[in-house]
């Protein structure tokens, strides 16, 4: 597929605009004699799904997904697997606000001056309802990982950063990250975050959030030198976020305020097996993985769609206002965390059907 | 090409290992009739060459390139570019210190885990020798750009912070970069970094470093959602390269800090044309480039190889101890810096490819 | 997309099984700004459609199209293009017959070994109902061309031969293609045709067929030298077609009757113009399309489904007998025209999007 | 790479020029710890290499092979194999006879009309000369078979056809095609090919020719519906070989003169393992090998190069004539097996390291 579908073993293409009939997903090269029903996958989905709190978007989405081929009498028979999503919640809105505006910090003027026409309704293919699409392949991906690797492997997000309010590290309590809305792993940061959305929602505004991702129980050995690095596939996986700006991976930024002394991860022998003292290089060496944890983060920038009215232009450039009027997530990092997850599994799965 | 090459219509593979007969790079999607001779490649090789200043390794390598094919009577044929460069600095070392110990924060464990071999001579194929080959690819693609969009296209790169030591951007020069040994946009900064260098040389130790890279003059609409836009093109790229363990994109992950009403960049009429009042989103909006500068930037992890003595195993999984002798970059980052521009133009060269 | 797609810039991929919930095809890569809807799909379904004549299947199968994504109001937008058939005639068969036994001359065995596995009815994936999609692909594929040419380029198969059967060349009327149930060229051959197909169905067994296909108004310059050639492309296209044994391109095998005097296309100059004085290469020099006409035939095997008892083996490895029942083409060739022409013009429109 | 490279996990790219200073083939994917060296590869190109015999041109090469990178101490390492040979005999000729003109049945028109500029030496870069490289790459791709499936694979190509003289497949002796200067099975019919060749060099013509390959020893399982299927890849492979028209698997256009009770390969069991009564699919049953012998076919068109005059024009589109005067093959099809092994094999190859 051409630009549309990510993966070279294990790969998948998303297809579908945000008002649209449907959205889907079409995967292919997932091995044979998986087990897999839509329950599978809807649970991920759900992860996702807008509506489930007051800090994340108002709208009720159903996303109902349904397995249309690939899997017979419950197994998977190695053959494409198509989902969809029926669109449910397309209310026959009034578009005459944005039809014709470019929303700043938005996709409309380039993909305007990309491909000269444009499906406004609600960000069409470039809305963020794509990446429902993506939680849905992830979830796939992880039952390949597991059919690769066995049980072990445990893929988790969570949320670090809002605004300019982190985490504290040395409260990390993983099984918190399932149990609150903000998928944090540290329990005393949330009411401050809270407080620091009620404040941008009042002031018409947004924030922007930094997400962690973590890979454990991943062996060593997957990658591959010297274009299809282990970490250069998960750079690129995740930059295909909506409203991504920046990936890393490990130590990342922060590397630059160590030096060689302290960066380098050392080892020593621990029950007859490689131990290494320190984790600086997030579980991948040279684009391979180590057999560490693989650690990776990226930033979301602050929600473009706000209320305060700021500066733009329409498609006969003109100059003109614009405010997104609406049910917008004032923090959309924070459903950002179950999509990074799906991307990484689904990198580490194509990279399994290369190794072993 | 399987794990070698990168790029989809301009594309390039490299080959060849640090200490063996020779590296070389194959281009392939160079449009015919475009002038190109060994000089337009030499000039930029020139930049990265090692031995240049007393602030780099003192290897001294000619990599003196020949062009193999592809050009006849001067002008290229439309068929594939064959570059090599012969190893000529092959001293026959003595690699018994190396030879069955995994130097930490290198590629040696993981090459070792996955392929059960390893050409242990100056890091054998993860060696950063490779990325000589990638600049000799950037050149071309230079070539590509300016066939295709005419010669205002301006990409260069810029070392913007060796360890915790930062350019201030209000000092930026752009006309500076090329008449210092270290890339920087800033004259003050110099003498910093000078002295931060002698003292981590002094101390065994080594720095990593932030590489900005611009690109002035490229159109809007480059990049192909949703798979293949221009910044996740960027961050795979720029990922590829040694010792880098993080990219982001216009603000990048200083937008956690913005939010939705500073960090959109709000668009005006001015003369006629769209005129953008900030640039936080590095020119790139929904994975399209939107007419502005590109902006990416991306950080070299300290360097691995230090003189210093580490903790580290060897093949039989005996612990042992490694000093890492020779003629090593105390910032690996300086001349990452022409790496960097070439990844960027090899990435612009190829979506100049798919869209025009 | 893994193995399930075919095409770079025009690419598209299937999915589904013969009695599975739905059969689709998405489309990757179709520029924006062409006219589109179903109608111009459905009319291609219309002539590969089972059930239309006495001499193909009398199942009937509704092959009804819906576009789900990539048109906005009629027109395309540049992004995928999502085609759905909803299977309507699945009747609740029974198919103990079939369930462990390996049909000879179909996937039936091969599938079992390669993927333990098989989605048996109605020969799931391999059936050739998902040759439906490339008929829905190559409708849109001609929309492309169209785009790319202007309305010049016709692309039109035919039957040329069934069983030992061989149209005469010299009667060849294109327009009474689509005037018969056998898209044959030749009115005169045609009551041969159907007391072979009568014979053979009173016999209880099947014939072969060689279909050609051509492609004119397709301008010079199509094709990349070395591994993606026009022919080499059109060959793998044609290869992956069900039952499909042969491929051969202008004078094809027979060339060996010529020799090199006879067999190259002089050229003169006609009003001028460039012109060939025959066109033994099939429009295709060195990989790359002349402006002749393209021409290129294939061969179809006998329909492996036939009542006649065969000998076979079942799952266990236990001897058997099988003989297929239900409503089978008696010339599986016939209905592989539409087909060919499908896969001629998805190839011809991925090049026309690489070289324009 | 763009289109100067072939297969998806083991690929391989070629660049040169009939006349530059090298030609060349950069080989991904091929795993580590194989033994190689030059002889492996060198007794191959042997085989395909000019001057041996007076049936093919007279032209000495040495077609040497050496080594570049991917292998150390005799030992693949997982890196890419950048082989070179040297071009030696580059007579400073005389070309003005071909430099303006285009040679009826080749590429010169074509590329022309596609690049606008030509490398006229010999052909440049559609010279069949570029085939040694993929003998080269067919030797390593053995080497990558037995690794993967064990010693017992053979790819063993021979000669069946010269102009319409046929071999008796009842005369077929494996042994012998190695020891004839035309690769026959089928001693008898070596002096009619001589006599047949003789009469062609004096009548200033050429022949073509029908090549037959047979890989045997590979195991069922190989190749991935839809479309990569085995014999999908086997028919580009060989079409993308100089002057080559029509590919068939198995019985090929013959299963056109076949019915389906007689075409299906019925199957029994014998000492408990599954056997084929016949070989009429060629060894692969819905794209998937079965376990039974891979046979193909293809043809290869008489010799474009000839003595006699034709007519043509130049690249002012004036009316001319020509005369290829020089060392040519009087039937190109004789050096085209050792090729299409190649070609064979290392098709087989990448399904190998697909499937396993």
């Amino acid at each position: 597929m051409s630009s549309n579908s990510i993966g070279k073993l294990f790969s998948f293409a998303t297809w579908g605009e945000s008002h649209g009939k449907a959205i889907g997903c079409l995967i292919d090269g997932v091995p044979s004699n998986i087990e897999l029903n839509e329950k599978d996958i809807q649970q991920y989905l759900d992860k996702r799904k807008p509506g489930q709190s007051k800090y994340t978007t108002q709208r009720k989405e159903e996303d109902k997904v349904e397995i249309l081929s690939g899997v017979f009498e419950g197994i998977t028979t190695g053959h494409p697997i198509s989902l969809i999503i029926h669109n449910t919640d397309q209310r026959s809105k009034d578009y005459s606000d944005i039809k014709d505006k470019f929303r700043p910090g938005h996709a409309d003027y380039t993909y305007w001056k990309k491909y000269g026409i444009r499906d406004y309704r609600g960000g069409g293919r470039s809305s963020a309802r794509e990446t429902a699409m993506r939680v849905a392949a992830g979830a796939v991906a992880r039952k390949v990982i597991n059919k690769k690797i066995g049980n072990k492997p445990k893929i988790i997000g969570s949320l670090v950063q809002i605004g300019n309010s982190k985490i504290d590290y040395k409260n990390w309590d993983e099984k918190l990250i399932s149990q609150n809305e903000f998928f944090s792993p540290d329990e005393k940061i949330i009411p401050k975050w809270k407080s620091l959305i009620d404040k941008a929602r009042k002031d018409g505004s947004s924030l922007g959030a930094i997400i962690e991702i973590r890979a454990s129980g991943i062996p060593a050995g997957l990658g591959e030198p010297i274009y299809e690095k282990l970490d250069s596939d998960i750079a690129k996986a995740l930059m295909t976020i909506n409203a991504v700006k920046g990936v890393e991976i490990g130590n990342g930024f922060n590397s630059v305020n160590e030096n060689g002394k302290t960066n380098v991860d050392e080892m020593v022998i621990k029950n007859g097996e490689p131990l290494f003292l320190s984790n600086n290089n997030g579980g991948i060496l040279g684009g391979i993985s180590s057999g560490q944890d693989i650690i990776c983060r990226f930033v979301v920038k602050p929600t473009s769609s706000i209320i305060s009215e700021r500066r733009t232009i329409d498609i006969n450039f003109k100059e003109t206002k614009i405010s997104t009027k609406g049910r917008h997530d004032p923090c959309v990092g924070i459903r950002a965390v179950p999509v990074g997850e799906a991307m990484l599994a689904t990198t580490i799965a194509d990279h399994c059907l290369r190794h072993f």
